[in-house]
């Protein structure tokens, strides 16, 4: 392995590195294990250089361009296909500046989503999930992967408070899925008929949810042929546990006596909150949730597991399958030598279903329960920090009233111009301008990210939130210095 | 960076590494740098060790055990989780024992999927993909994978030849989810006012599509709350260009034929077979494609992407964010700085959307269109060889007549002690006992791997699939030998 050490070596010190191979030398070539390696380590030190960056303070967050500019092809970077080949070089060169022209999200400062930071562990399963490639529809050719799933949820829904652990899910590609799933064994729970005959076999049905729900609650009924009018026959409903801007709690228990009272399916979408309940000191705000008949849970979210990992837990044990069921003869053959049980593919509304279980599977391993517990009390207390700060600091305003329930922070800046403008449509047009503005600065400065929008009436706001573990005190002082520095002059 | 590379080079000798130093020294911890430097090289060593030794035929596909026997636990490797974490030398265990009893799907002997093999730029791709850990919906946190994917889309339009490859589409998680989106679509055409009004607002539909089919589309059906019923309103018409067993090419110009005279939606199901398109030789199975309204096309199986890689492409564009969008403000504001209509979220039915162009565009930059070509031309070619093989030999009969339009060859092998055994019931019933028998056999000694299934009052059949790049015709020669070893005194 002469080669393969000496030129790890010498990558240190050489940003572009000569490669005396071709494509047609990599495995499975003949003799390709040699170049294949050294390809391998090569592309692995423009990673770990990346990783390196990531975690440090006096690399940017961004190196913004429009897209036109990338478009027209930065110097030696041209994202247009061809008919012919590129060398290995040029390759190695995409990579580093693909990664270049991206965004770090896992940098201290990149506040921007509800996903956020980079777990080596979470990031090593990944890669070793990507090398391993294969797909979660039957044990027979995932068969570590397909019990780590199930301990996993069971796992979760022990969590969740279900008897034993009780019960069925799946991990699906996000929570706008699972949320989807939730509404569709909802409709087979009561009216099973609509998966043969269409939704003509039931009256019309509606389902609640919240204004500050997840917008994928509606798409999931205009896909799945509810539409969204009201007066009609109820049948689910949905209580959100951490809306996605505010960042609050439905009263799951007071929602669940309702739907017990009129028999409905009761979803809790957990997607960003239900990584609260690994902390003793939080979960009560989601007090009830055993009281679910379904819940959406993203461990990519607040639990800091590399996207995409999202779970849809379902307490009635039998109903994924009898909902999705269509029993594929050249997958799911009944005759095989194993206990066929552990075919879960037929539950997925997908065929072939990514493997997103191995990193937050090793992630568990190597923290442990306490270690995801501490850095959800982590992350929270690094908010309540940010509220505290801000709360009467001169030219801030709180969105709403009382202490964040989640990491999420609401807030007007208010730049020194506008301070003692006078309430009205003036001010409100003016303000509404200002967290664009701050946040188009900030990404060509590349310094930090963090969200904004409006909500109902109220105009654009910023959305502070924290998932990421590398985060610290010192970074959200550095995000309102930023915020002070740029929007002074407004 | 002298621990580093001490240690790098030892672990070529050692199978288990003594490591100085705990989860808690990674990074972001301070001084983090080279402790997680050395745990992730120590990480690429199992990973290349289990890629070398994926290509070496003397290495088995497979070490099968029943899901009792791993939830048993095997020495050293237990699969629960629990609440004190694990050392940093038992994670790299664990990650050597997941792939150790986990299937070598990149194999020159795996061909029990449509998705095999393990292509090393698709690879690098998706450890890139995984350390860049963003999400597709919006440009802002995704500028180069986002403009990448529209390049991508658009050179797989101009493939399927529409005019200028003006349209639009989307990379979804599988084939199934993008068959749904063509249906989604299909109904928002004609029936737009579904989406707000539900499934009442039309009349009773329904969707054509062959018996061999992949069931998906039924799939969607059930989902999407049309039900399986005859005799209403026909809507949506899929062709499936490959199918799932036979590997048959529905004809696309005269469904189109019908579709244009009944105004209804041509949906071609090439998750398969889309890959020939590529072929300058066998793209003519898939002629008339270019009348679709939309095609499903998977990279991820006959082009071996790694997985997931999945396309639905569609004719008219706008369509897709008319069917799915509902304007979440905390994503799509409309006051961002840069051109937002690269904001491709809202198009989607999922929020966070996994990144699954890069590996594919790398590919494309590494191979060149004709490197795909030679690919393709190469996979029909080997099941050629196989076909020629096996239709004259004895003890072997084919499941459909003439020559295979795709790499699915699909065949009975007849024991000895059943070749002179009249036609009926009893030859039936044995003959369908020996497909699973002899793969039972195969995975036990785990030196092949290849499907079997029954098609409609066909009995269990082996059907042969041929998409990996490793595979040669010794491997072909290979899984015959090992079917007549297995099965001779069946």
């Amino acid at each position: 392995y002469f080669n393969v050490h000496v030129n790890f070596i010498s990558m240190q010190y050489f940003t572009q590195t000569q490669l005396w191979y071709n494509l047609q030398d990599l495995l499975p070539a003949k003799n390709g294990e040699e170049p294949t390696m050294q390809f391998l380590l090569e592309v692995v030190d423009i990673l770990t250089n990346y990783i390196r960056k990531t975690f440090d303070r006096s690399t940017k967050v961004l190196d913004f361009h429009h897209p036109h500019q990338l478009l027209e092809g930065m110097e030696g970077f041209n994202l247009e296909l061809s008919d012919q080949p590129e060398s290995l070089e040029q390759i190695l060169v995409d990579c580093r500046d693909t990664l270049k022209y991206g965004v770090r999200t896992g940098h201290p400062r990149f506040f921007n989503q509800l996903s956020t930071g980079l777990d080596i562990i979470g990031l090593a399963g990944e890669w070793l999930t990507s090398t391993a490639n294969t797909n979660m529809f039957t044990y027979e050719i995932a068969p570590v992967f397909v019990l780590m799933e199930q301990l996993t949820l069971k796992k979760m829904r022990e969590i969740i408070g279900w008897p034993n652990g009780e019960g069925d899910g799946l991990f699906s590609p996000g929570g706008a899925i699972s949320n989807m799933y939730s509404v569709m064994i909802a409709r087979y729970k009561y009216f099973p008929e609509v998966k043969t005959k269409g939704m003509s076999a039931a009256p019309r049905l509606v389902l609640f949810t919240s204004e500050h729900s997840h917008y994928s609650i509606t798409k999931a009924g205009a896909a799945l042929g509810f539409g969204k009018e009201n007066g009609y026959v109820p049948l689910f409903v949905n209580a959100t546990a951490g809306t996605t801007v505010y960042g609050a709690f439905d009263p799951i228990n007071d929602i669940a006596d309702i739907c017990e009272k009129y028999n409905l399916w009761l979803h809790v979408d957990g997607a960003w909150g239900g990584g609260l309940l690994m902390s003793r000191r939080h979960r009560h705000k989601l007090s009830g949730v055993e009281r679910a008949n379904s819940v959406t849970w993203n461990p990519h979210k607040m639990m800091g597991v590399p996207l995409q990992c999202s779970a849809i837990l379902v307490r009635e044990k039998g109903i994924l399958q009898g909902c999705n069921s269509m029993c594929a003869g050249y997958l799911f053959q009944p005759d095989k030598q194993y206990d066929v049980t552990y075919d879960t593919g037929d539950k997925a509304i997908q065929c072939g279903r990514h493997v997103d279980i191995f990193k937050f599977w090793l992630m568990w391993k190597a923290k442990g329960t306490v270690g995801f517990e501490q850095h959800i009390d982590r992350c929270l207390e690094l908010s309540e920090y940010l509220y505290n700060k801000i709360k009467n600091r001169p030219g801030y305003e709180m969105v709403f009233q009382g202490e964040p329930q989640h990491t999420n922070v609401c807030f007007w800046y208010i730049p020194p111009s506008m301070r003692n403008m006078p309430d009205g449509e003036e001010r409100r047009e003016r303000l509404h301008k200002v967290a664009p503005k701050i946040k188009a600065m900030m990404m060509e400065s590349g310094t930090t990210m963090v969200g904004y929008q409006p909500q109902g009436d109220k105009v654009n706001f910023f959305r502070m939130v924290i998932s990421n573990h590398a985060a610290t005190r010192s970074d959200i002082d550095f995000l309102i210095d930023e915020i002070e520095r740029l929007g002074h002059d407004l």
